[in-house]
């Protein structure tokens, strides 16, 4: 699916399900708004599937897009480029944290290379949508072609619409790539107009030192970035100059969700740097995404204020992967089983409150 | 068992294990620290249990304690007493908001009367247990003898150690008492020192006129406990004079599990004021307690930092009945999956971070 064609697709969430969703939590035998977020949860989930009660998300999938990062020749990370790969063969074999916590939720795996630097074996586990080997260093030039930016985009939706064809009814957001926190950083900047300083964070665990490095990194690339007389930069634009692979695909995945009317939970920071590219090419895409997590990166904080979306998980977590979607996971499907299994005031013969 | 039986039997979790615990995340594939709070809970598992990895919760089991509370008549509450027994039948016939978030995590649901104003017919979901059919009005007076105080923690304390005989390996608190904020909002008060003003909400939620007058009931009954020379007031002089039925048999079921070094998941804001309570008696016992989630009912938090607890879960639920705990309870079987499940850097033939 070509990208125009997926944002022509996008359109609202149902908004007589959701007014029904409403209604019908008022009905139900506890206090009025007792289920805070859980409720407009499943108000979401109703406008999304256009149903009151909206069916109950039961096959799950976490998508984890795996890209590396040129701008690792800056020293921006402690941890060595082949980590990205030895972390897909990780996921492969079932032992990395989001692995553990996909399976704790019944979540299916899906790896996605769309821009490792190595060769990396295809199998039904990890799927091969190489783009690149790699980004350009960023801090020096474009990360990508804007060609090379779009095709990862549409990895992204083709994933998204293969896997939903497939049956899965809710898509999680993962990622893998050492460094890839600068890129996100970079985004986030971009398109939130934040100070670097104040998106840029520690990473998988950064020393004071390099901290500093990072930001003049990521201001010295976001600097490139001229604002046109509108003031709107192109987010095509700014995703092949300052971004990644894996942000590119996962912009795309969120788009190609709610393209084929599917929820996205989203990870944590570098799916919240995608989700803003998602935004600034369809500002409606958020409708359809729910945020799993709050990341104790900085910048993630900056990125949800700007989507509007309020975490449902918030653990000082900061390992990506997907890891913080799938936590989410059981609070997202709760919130639908209340709407469709709590008995209402009248059928318990429960006696309301005076009003 | 005794309640000083049972407070000679609360030992201090085991240092090894949990030592044991922080060492093995560290060569979890994964960034140092980066799962967060799921780390803290882990090596408390461990420590619990006395062995790492600890083993995974696999048989939770929700409490709801039920009672009804004279002090409705100050007009504390706009939903009338006859909702209590409405609930209880409610949750034997599972339609609450605790059936449905029990049966998403695999819980089981237990109702124990102890004490609603009716009669309530006991059967294998429902137990009797009552020690008296609600309490006295604690602005006038108070709500229980002595005697009656410490029977029903002793009530908590025999169900806690019932379910762990039958194998369940994690307790859920859950409760269930129209009125009962006002009493919980007394024993945070009396219990921390803080002002009835900073602990006393809008519980299911009250109007202004209504909150101010709680707020004035709560300072009334407060008011009548002497603080001895010492300092200390005797915990169970307090849960007599200001506290509830299920609010004593609530800080009974958390001494009870902790005596049979089982870890307790605390729903919200009542529990979080009987857990002041067990506290009190026993300050070792807040080792063998997670906070399952922060209650938007302004006097939790007190209590959470009292306890020296951080909320797993913080979505604005303030509904009670156990809710929030069986929300909480996939984060904490993750903490101890991932311990259990996840690959080594070794194992796995990750490269390591440079140091």
């Amino acid at each position: 699916m070509h990208l125009v064609d997926t944002l022509a697709r996008i359109s609202p969430p149902d908004a007589s399900a959701q007014a029904e969703a409403r209604a019908r939590q008022a009905q139900l035998t506890k206090p009025a708004g007792s289920l805070g977020v859980l409720e407009d949860v499943s108000v979401q989930l109703a406008g999304i599937a256009g149903t009151c009660p909206p069916p109950v998300p039961s096959r799950p999938v976490v998508v984890v897009f795996a890209g590396d990062h040129g701008v690792l020749a800056q020293g921006v990370s402690p941890w060595p480029a082949e980590v990205t790969l030895g972390m897909v063969e990780n996921f492969r074999a079932g032992g990395a944290a989001v692995n553990v916590l996909a399976r704790s939720c019944g979540a299916e795996v899906v790896v996605v290379d769309v821009g490792v630097a190595a060769p990396v074996e295809a199998d039904a586990v990890v799927w091969d949508r190489n783009v690149r080997r790699a980004t350009a260093d960023l801090r020096v030039g474009p990360a990508l072609t804007r060609d090379e930016a779009v095709r990862a985009v549409e990895v992204g939706i083709a994933v998204a619409t293969e896997l939903v064809a497939r049956g899965h009814d809710l898509l999680l957001t993962g990622d893998m790539g050492i460094g890839n926190t600068t890129p996100a950083a970079c985004l986030v900047a971009a398109l939130t107009g934040a100070a670097p300083a104040d998106v840029t964070g520690r990473g998988t665990g950064v020393d004071d030192a390099t901290l500093a490095l990072k930001t003049e990194v990521v201001a010295d690339a976001v600097g490139r970035l001229a604002t046109p007389l509108d003031g709107a930069l192109d987010p095509l634009d700014v995703l092949a100059e300052v971004g990644g692979l894996e942000h590119a695909a996962l912009a795309g995945f969120v788009l190609g969700g709610a393209a084929a009317g599917v929820p996205v939970l989203l990870d944590g920071f570098i799916a919240g740097s995608a989700a803003l590219v998602a935004q600034a090419l369809s500002p409606g895409v958020t409708a359809y995404c729910l945020a799993g997590h709050r990341s104790a990166e900085r910048g993630h904080a900056v990125a949800l204020e700007h989507l509007g979306l309020r975490a449902l998980v918030d653990l000082d977590l900061r390992l990506g992967e997907g890891s913080g979607a799938a936590l989410a996971f059981p609070l997202v499907r709760s919130a639908a089983l209340v709407l469709d299994e709590m008995a209402t005031f009248d059928a318990a013969g429960v006696a309301r409150k005076d009003s």
